[in-house]
């Protein structure tokens, strides 16, 4: 039976990561448990504990204190991806703390099931060179975009694919006209219009910083440049993503905007079992709509691919400064439009490094997040 | 430098053959054409014969009289399906003549790039078995619903999926009432709305007898029950199917409304190779429409599914009646409605046998002509 741990289980990607395992348990199809983790939310991860009865359950970001039954700290953490008895690493941690976690598992072997896009975003290259050694384990994605890309590469080779697709829902604000833009609050850009998420990747939706991204994330997955990933508008959300072949078609992936079905995916893949959720009616759907992104209202798309291209430690620098910007805009610190214009200038201001090892990613992070408090404190 | 033979060479699958086969040649990927043929239309062979100098230019339909630089009848195109340097033969033959082509193709071991469902339809349990034995051929499918759903499978095994959704535009009556119907003309049903086609399959789009000759197509190509192909409306016709898999999700190929497009994956494949058609920009046809089919309101389908389901011989019958009647239709014998009603009268009638080999198929066929004469002469 293979072990499974969930990094992050309190969170949203976590939740839905615990509905699959038992779905798929009801259905016959057994996994283990090994364990759960969450930063400081105990009460929750408590009561996951008791109903998912997990071997061990970590707080990373509590101290030992009054409670017992839990393991404590990141140590802890990092010992529950590598034992023997884990097989798949779920990562759904939130932001560049899921970097090293990710390392952990490849380098141990582990089948990584990745939520955690920031692993690739800032930690591309370092995921990149350890891939390449024999032994090391291999990625999953749980993003929907980057899970639809992944099946529908399945049975191609590079030289048969022109490009890849990646949809973007547009976020809340498809059809604000930009000087409108400037009255977003927080609340409004929380309410996402076709995906259920946490809070920092509903802000980033709406900023379209999360296609971003997304494009820098597919660049390491797929081993793809960035001339030759395309983003499109398409507001259902039904269409995951697409890949374009040589000869001008293209394959895409489609289903309910549900992320149980590509966690599903990333636990049983390579193959599809029948699941509770997901069915996709397109008769009764009825209609799917597509557009080109509006690239001068929405910077944050063309930031990210500067920063893809330019490589090194700016993808980190780019994903550092966005994760203080949200934060700030969530606290009433700076301005939706802020957000992009922030980030754009502490890119500006970035001199690129080699990203040699973790220490040098954590570094550009720790710039980053001191230049946006420079900027804006 | 592999050898292709284009039955049917004048017709419309055949004309874009050479189209296709040009085209790849400007681009360096060579091809050899070893031959091609034409029931009657001897001027338009020759011409073609001037412009892609084939070894042999074949007319089925003459009898060997003023015109040298042909050969002349059925023999000789059988004898040119089987010839050693014939790697690939494309059958796009009209109706149920193409079924022997294909026979001979696939027992030689050719690569048969198939646009004549007719064979599948009619010959499926002969063609079924043949492939079954050590040695014979291959079937990549031309038509483009049946191709997109042989690319969305590779890298698929059977058991990751649940069913196929074929594609329909839904003809040009699509919105018509069902008592307008009664007033369709052959003109009118001749415009189909996306695809420029023949105008045999063009009469069968407007019955949705088109689709139902894909059902029992696919059900023989890839295997799969009948209770697991389902049809759905698209009236953009540019997904040109779908796969769903046993997740709920779907995979789709999206394309130009271009048969060009398939029959150079037909040839090219599995490698996808760069054309000069079908780039397919999604933002910019900005919409796509999914509906149920009107199952009462074009009875055809439904015909189809029972003409499957019964096997042996009610298929033939289901393709002879209608070959038939789409003749009549297209001479004013019949009105647009009667086809459908005549095809169903017809198949009650009949008492199937099982098609032990291609003269059973031929004898069902013959059947159900001369039944369709007693009923509507």
């Amino acid at each position: 039976m293979p072990g499974v741990v969930i990094l992050g289980s309190t969170g949203s990607i976590g939740q839905q990561s615990l509905q699959v395992m038992e779905n798929l348990r009801t259905r016959g199809y057994e996994l283990n448990l090994v364990g759960i983790t969450a930063n400081t939310n105990w009460d929750k991860l408590q009561k996951q504990k008791e109903t998912f009865q997990p071997q061990l359950a970590v707080l990373t970001g509590r101290e030992k204190e009054e409670r017992n039954g839990f393991e404590y700290g990141r140590e802890a953490l990092l010992e529950l991806v590598v034992r023997d008895d884990v097989d798949i690493v779920i990562n759904g941690l939130v932001g560049i703390s899921g970097l090293e976690p990710s390392l952990a598992a490849l380098k141990a072997g582990k089948k990584l099931a990745l939520a955690n896009k920031e692993s690739l975003v800032t930690g591309g290259p370092l995921i990149s060179r350890l891939l390449d050694r024999p032994g090391s384990g291999e990625i999953v994605p749980v993003d929907s975009e980057h899970s639809a890309i992944y099946q529908l590469l399945r049975g191609y080779q590079q030289q048969d694919i022109a490009s890849l697709v990646l949809t973007a829902s547009g976020g809340p604000f498809l059809y604000t006209p930009r000087e409108e833009m400037k009255e977003i609050t927080p609340e409004k850009a929380l309410q996402h219009p076709t995906w259920t998420m946490g809070g920092k990747i509903s802000i980033d939706s709406a900023t379209l910083m999360n296609k971003a991204l997304e494009v820098i994330e597919a660049h390491w997955l797929f081993g793809v440049d960035y001339d030759k990933i395309e983003v499109m508008v398409h507001p259902e959300s039904i269409i995951h993503s697409l890949v374009r072949l040589q000869d001008g078609a293209l394959l895409a992936h489609l289903g309910e905007p549900d992320m149980r079905v590509p966690i599903q995916y990333a636990l049983t893949g390579p193959h599809h079992v029948g699941g509770e959720f997901g069915r996709l009616d397109l008769a009764c759907v009825g209609r799917l709509n597509f557009s080109q992104p509006r690239w001068a209202d929405f910077p944050a798309l063309e930031l990210g691919y500067e920063a893809g291209r330019r490589g090194d430690s700016m993808p980190v620098v780019f994903n550092g400064a966005n994760e203080a910007a949200v934060t700030a805009f969530l606290e009433g610190r700076i301005s939706f439009l802020e957000i992009a214009s922030t980030v754009g200038g502490i890119m500006a201001a970035h001199d690129p490094f080699p990203l040699t090892d973790l220490e040098a990613v954590l570094a550009a992070d720790r710039w980053a997040r001191q230049k946006f408090e420079e900027e804006v404190g």
